[in-house]
């Protein structure tokens, strides 16, 4: 069906017809002028807001409607989990271009709504809008968390402990099969399958910031969306510290060191690749047994340094600086880091 | 000056240094993975998104940075306004092209800033990115309001008095202008300069809608975004209820009565033009002598009726039904009403 056949505000009715409600939490949601909410009294709210433009963050080549919609909300989930709080609500504004589909629309909105749907968060409102060129999508995503308890990326001191969640590359990988047209989309091999799922579906690990948070054991927390080394560098920046990375602790998946033909080594992938949506954190080293009590799949991969700037210790130990190498959207490149 | 000569980060850094802020409110603002901020305890938070692409919404030879700025704010602040709550934060998304440059970001952002900063509300956050084709913008507002006094469009009742603030029509009578060339921009007449500047530069209608809000007076309340028979018609659909409006009650201002060469009757503008920002709000007949003296600069302009429908009554007294007129980006037409 043409949207055009069902008009902005019955777009606008269908969408809020299936998303998920909260009637408590959101006493006004979809329809009003602005939404209403409301929050624990105790609570600090949190909000982060994400723009996506084909072209430029994804091309309907290599992605599917409903991952988009997943996509859409879990960068912003992961941007509240990087916080140590919990989603709560969510607005949508769509620039939806003539070729697209209602059912198109329908399969974002449903991919979105099975990722938020798992967090307990809810779609209270948003803007639907035609766009000339390609489709256009901004989500904000509100959250809260307890005023005490949240968790930023200043707080890490010399000593501490880097830990990251889960593993790192996958995702990086995932985008360079979905672009070689050789082994894309439709290969059978199930690690080649994992790497573009890691890509396409990233989860936000919500459970792990909020543990996190509720614990009181992590100094700083980061997502790591454009790469670790460039989220380390906003890290360690806005702690006023340095860093040391060990290359051989970070986490890589079996799939991410079995499948052949990629073009880096899986090391430059969980460097460099970004869009893993994994937690990035620091503790004190003493609070390390503590940190692993907490069952959040973490791994030691560094230490916070006196010293500034970044460093890569090799499993020889070679000591190599490490600069910063995520996307930067109008620099448009991805340095390199030293490492091999 | 380029936009990648300074970088992602750059621009966020150089955006973020001249925003309104408040350390108390916003304790982590522009800069961490999520903005933490603070309401009230008693507070229900309002939380609107709007989005403005190039050759949708605006077109930059029509309008300069400084003035699209000031819209993108004064649209979403509106929304806040139009339930009664006040605007306390922002985020702005940006989908910049190459062809910006740095400087016309900043007027970008100079013009958003007065506009906010008459508010109280602050920059908190948001997202910059690059954008093939044309500038995009996504606003989220977050405002606050007590929890009793939020006002929706679904209160009003048959019998209640329908007012709007300030003068309607102005703003479509100023788009058209501004998109002929014979008498664009550069017209020294003060009458056509301030039709323009109500087209390019809205007042959000904030205090109107905090004073009916504290009042308690209102009914129903919506802002005047699609045209006055559009928005009305949303606000009777949600009511479920009719309207009638007296035609000569609609308040026209002197500049859009003596502006020679409009291809429209100004009547046709204020029920079809949009894009105004007014408050439309309805409140029993019983309580004019209140409404009144909340010193908003609000004219009645019809009732609501049991019987559903909009009708328009003519100063003869001819009775004609109203269709709303507003604009909606799919079906993309102005539907008139019968009204010559």
């Amino acid at each position: 069906m043409k949207i055009s056949d069902l008009g902005e505000f019955g777009l606008i009715d269908r969408i809020g017809k299936t998303a998920p409600r909260n009637a408590r939490r959101a006493p006004i949601g979809i329809g009003d002028d602005a939404a209403a909410l409301l929050l624990s009294p105790s609570s600090v709210l949190l909000a982060t807001t994400d723009m996506l433009i084909e072209g430029v963050h994804f091309d309907l080549k290599t992605t599917d409607l409903y991952s988009l919609g997943w996509k859409a909300a879990a960068v912003n989930l992961s941007d509240i989990a990087a916080m140590g709080g919990v989603p709560r609500f969510c607005l949508t504004a769509l620039g939806i271009p003539t070729s697209l589909t209602v059912e198109q629309v329908d399969e974002f909105y449903r991919g979105f709504s099975v990722c938020i749907r798992k967090q307990g968060t809810v779609l209270v409102g948003g803007d639907t809008c035609s766009s000339p060129k390609g489709l256009i999508i901004s989500v904000t995503v509100l959250g809260e968390a307890d005023r005490k308890r949240v968790i930023t990326r200043a707080g890490a001191r010399p000593g501490d402990l880097i830990y990251v969640t889960g593993t790192l590359g996958d995702s990086g990988a995932g985008l360079e099969i979905l672009r070689s047209a050789e082994c894309g989309v439709r290969s059978k091999n199930p690690a080649v399958r994992k790497l573009i799922e890691r890509h396409l579906r990233p989860i936000p690990r919500v459970a792990e910031g909020k543990k996190l948070a509720l614990s009181g054991l992590a100094s700083a927390l980061i997502d790591v969306s454009d790469g670790l080394s460039s989220d380390l560098g906003h890290l360690c920046e806005q702690s006023g510290e340095g860093a040391e990375l060990f290359a051989d602790r970070i986490p890589l998946s079996k799939e991410l060191t079995s499948v052949k033909g990629l073009k880096q080594q899986p090391l430059e992938y969980a460097l460099f690749g970004g869009e893993d949506y994994e937690l990035l954190f620091t503790s004190p080293v003493e609070l390390e047994r503590e940190i692993m009590s907490l069952r959040i799949r973490a791994t030691v991969i560094g230490a916070i340094t006196r010293r500034k700037g970044m460093r890569m210790v090799t499993e020889k130990g070679e000591i190599h600086p490490l600069a910063p190498g995520g996307y930067d959207h109008f620099l448009r490149l991805r340095q390199r880091g030293s490492v091999r």
